[in-house]
């Protein structure tokens, strides 16, 4: 017997109605801030709707692959609802990668339109002739000063949306229908497509709103700088339609004081970004008015606790940890922040900073499980170590094109994350490594990630990868890899004595590489593929 | 083109898992105080496990009715996990009706077991044998004082789960399946059906987690006052199963005394209740040590702001509103508190405290709209009024039963609500009147509970209801009945003085009753039919 409830289904045109009705008024601001541009929820619901009606202009049929290489912007934010809200597809792509993976990502894709900054062009002109499938090329004109190739495949936006009839009513959808596509981040093999469905996108829109998670309210103005092309940035764009909350987008900016400069003056209450990002922002946040900060999200990899310690010194409020990934929609876990919202910094101990930038709790409509190599369950005792597995309505069932996969699926179709961890008593997540990234020495694990943290614990220490070197005797040894602060020095026999302490004694790295920099993927991550396919070891030169 | 999501069912059986997995250590108190049981979620789970079982050896068939007649308690609270997570429907019943309405609602439903508290046998004794449905009642032994009546139906609570191997999985099912039943509170006519499917019920419990709404997390102790047969105790067992807060029920309990201390024990941070519950258990709160207080949820009928304040004052947090009914599972809109919280309460203005007892902002999953009396739709200037009528997965399609209900529905399928009201440019709803309580004097309208809020903003008067009452020139004109408070005198002159400065002439009620109570529905509401079918105007003797 079914129940007698409406059953509307979660689909992206829900969230255009509250664009254009109870948060009609909320703000959308792009950047870059010299150039700072400032419209309304509304303004983007209609444009969304002329896009929708553009895309038929263009005879993108149903379910086809819309692609954009842009920043985040307005544009962007239009693409994101007029895209799914009428029956195609958006696949964001990240423009930092390698012009190869470009490619066959597109063509992977089959996409049948390209959205594209004009910023961009560059990125993308080298292959444009290498895209069968590719039939128009639409380019935002963010910076005029870049010239635009002469190809019949290219459109103009504004154009293409001028006077337009805007879709005043979106055909009904299946929430189950595909609404969008990412490429994971290719950081351990070529990028694989994760197809996400209109359901997936709302559930995991909603868990942003939970006073556990990221808590969005209509109060909070969210600057996502986590890329809109790195799974849905997160999915911000779409929560702030449900929270109503107001919407900051850094546009074609990178440079960090340009960054620092729009969280002081949009009075920013809650950002989200990669390590990487943090690091290279936090000297420019010194000294600005950030009262407005509420709270500062970390994901895509571990979040060392010294860094979150110096936000809390420099803003007042620390960075929290997120556990997730492109199959995930992509949060699976994050922070309790509750315990210590309002306490006065200085008062936030060790112990809870630590709590907080662990990558937390899972989304309510997650399940999470530990499994050991031979399948079955490990216990939740916050020591034993087995892989994580996850399932729910907001995770992938497989990939999309030609990625086979089949490997990243359980047989009874969990999603085996391919990341290691404990997870305590409590059900707090802890990622000790990626599986691949283990080191196997003598027989024993060694978790790359905890021996990073450890070595990050020393003051004069900015950052550090650990990557194990094969080797005769125990298979394989840790090496290090190991960025100390301006105008610090460290000698390798003090950070040594440093780890002693920390970690035991076999765990000591073999070599450390003092260096000026780590080779990161195009999302900011640490490439430990690049460290150890290079062999980075031969080419730094000798251990200090 | 699907998406390659999980899709997941939305099911309870999700939220068993969640109360025996991640949030296993979290409390279930029930009350009454002097007889103090805890228990925590893995204990729910796991007996709601053995219930299921035990409903298997009752031979209660997929999509039964299992009926409750319960108060607050955790054994309430195991039927709301393990019968619908094992395919059958959750009928809970307001112990409080007219015996006439119980068994017109058990038989409309063709309950086939009915669970029920020992305390409450007497309500349902007198009509045991008119339950032709009705196979077995299982008796929850809360009162051992009261004699259990010789009847072969009868099985103990107890005995039923004892020795039951808990079902281990439950089957899957479809997220529209049946899950729960409640009717309507009879207000206005006989109580009507309505039948949640799983996907509502945990829609509709998402939303008490978001930031703007309840807000529930970890660490909060929620203590819903509003019954459990009512309307899901507004869904927040089944929203603690996702948020992990602990749960503080009342049990065999109503006395205000007894409530008040239950809450300062227990360090409640949010409870929930409606107005009449707020005001008896006022002077009860005074002097306690009630800092852990945070949310405060007023719903089922208009809120005064005068009362609001008193708790501002009285124990530091205000009530605030919230709009919802049966048909809507039942919350469709709640104060934005974000705004007030952690401010000190003197600095809370009379604007504010007011905005916040209005019934506030949609759940984003809900649509609403006003619309006029010939179809079209009414504007959003917080002027115009409207019927409110609403739409969303959460919201009823039809009612259960023998009630035909087709007038509730408009032709595209959005709820009726009969509430009249306004709605904010910003979206906040303001509810007027019933449509079938206002009041039609000279052809123009006079809102029922504007004009009681008016009269109840006089600082002697405790609670007001207004009727109108048939009038030869007019039609109808209001009259009022004012409950004063204890040792204050108000004269009738003194009144319309002080109502003259806050509606219009005319609105100023024909005659006013100083009466010593007002007639309450079995929820606790005013009965305006009761006033009205009785001509109470005419038993209340002269106007003071
Ligand atoms: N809090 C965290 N702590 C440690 N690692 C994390 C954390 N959050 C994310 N990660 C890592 O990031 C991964 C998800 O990243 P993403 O989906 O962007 O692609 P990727 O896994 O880096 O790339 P690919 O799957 O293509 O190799 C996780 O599987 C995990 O290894
Ligand atoms: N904040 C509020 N302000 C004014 N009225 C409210 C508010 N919240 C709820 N109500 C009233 O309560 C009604 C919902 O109550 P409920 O579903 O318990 O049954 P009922 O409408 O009282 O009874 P019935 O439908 O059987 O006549 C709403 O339709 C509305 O009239
Ligand atoms: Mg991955
Ligand atoms: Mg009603």
């Amino acid at each position: 017997m079914l129940g007698l409830m409406q059953g509307h289904q979660l689909t992206t045109s829900m969230l255009v109605e509250k664009l254009e009705g109870v948060f009609a008024s909320s703000a959308v601001v792009t950047g870059p801030y010299q150039e700072r541009r400032e419209s309304t929820f509304a303004q983007v619901a209609l444009r969304a709707r002329k896009l929708a009606a553009g895309l038929d202009t263009l005879g993108v049929p149903v379910a086809a692959r819309v692609a954009t290489l842009g920043w985040n912007s307005q544009e962007h934010l239009e693409l994101y609802f007029g895209v799914p809200s009428s029956a195609r597809v958006l696949h964001t792509i990240n423009h930092r990668l390698a012009p190869g993976d470009i490619e066959y990502i597109i063509n992977d894709a089959q996409d049948d339109v390209i959205f594209i900054d004009r910023s961009l062009l560059d990125v993308l002109w080298p292959l444009a002739q290498r895209l069968p499938t590719v039939r128009h090329i639409v380019v935002i004109d963010d910076l005029p000063t870049v010239k635009i190739p002469q190809d019949p495949r290219i459109v103009n936006y504004e154009e293409l949306l001028d006077g337009q009839e805007e879709v005043k009513s979106f055909e009904p959808l299946n929430e189950r229908a595909a609404a969008a596509l990412c490429y994971t981040s290719g950081t351990t093999g070529r990028p694989k497509g994760v197809l996400y469905d209109h359901r997936s996108i709302i559930l995991h829109a909603m868990s942003h709103l939970f006073a556990d998670s990221f808590a969005l309210g209509h109060s909070d103005v969210v600057m996502p700088i986590v890329p809109m092309f790195h799974a849905n940035a997160w999915g911000l764009p779409y929560a702030v339609a449900l929270s109503g909350s107001s919407l900051v987008l850094p546009g074609r900016v990178s440079d960090p004081e340009r960054l620092a400069e729009m969280m002081e003056q949009e009075q920013v209450t809650v950002s989200a970004a990669v390590t990487t990002v943090w690091r290279s922002l936090l000297p420019h946040l010194r000294g600005r008015e950030l009262t407005s900060l509420r709270r500062l999200a970390n994901g895509g990899g571990a979040l060392p606790v010294e860094l979150s310690r110096e936000y809390l010194t420099t803003v007042g409020v620390p960075i929290v940890g997120t556990w997730g990934m492109t199959e995930a929609s992509p949060t699976l876990t994050a922070a309790r922040t509750a315990l210590v919202n309002g306490q006065d910094p200085k008062d936030i101990d060790q112990r809870s900073l630590s709590a907080m930038c662990a990558p937390g709790y899972p989304n309510p409509l997650i399940k999470i499980r530990l499994a050991r190599p031979d399948g079955t369950l490990a216990v939740h005792d916050g020591k034993e170590t087995g892989e994580l597995q996850v399932a729910g309505p907001t995770i992938a069932s497989g990939y999309f094109g030609s990625c086979d996969g089949s490997e990243s699926f359980t047989e009874d179709g969990w999603l085996r994350t391919g990341d290691v961890g404990v997870i305590d008593p409590d059900g707090c997540i802890h990622v000790v490594d990626r599986l691949k990234d283990l080191i196997k020495s003598g027989g024993e694990w060694i978790g790359s990630v905890e021996l990073e943290n450890a070595i990050m614990s020393h003051p004069d220490v900015l950052e550090a990868a650990v990557v194990g070197r094969p080797d005769n005797k125990w298979g394989e040894r840790p090496v290090a890899f190991v960025v100390l602060r301006m105008n610090t020095s460290v000698s390798d026999a003090a950070l040594r004595t440093h780890l002693g302490a920390k970690v035991a004694k076999w765990w000591i790295p073999e070599d450390i590489y003092f260096v000026d920099d780590i080779p990161k993927t195009p999302t900011g991550k640490i490439s430990k593929k690049v460290l150890r396919d290079t062999k980075a070891w031969a080419l730094t030169g000798s251990a200090r």
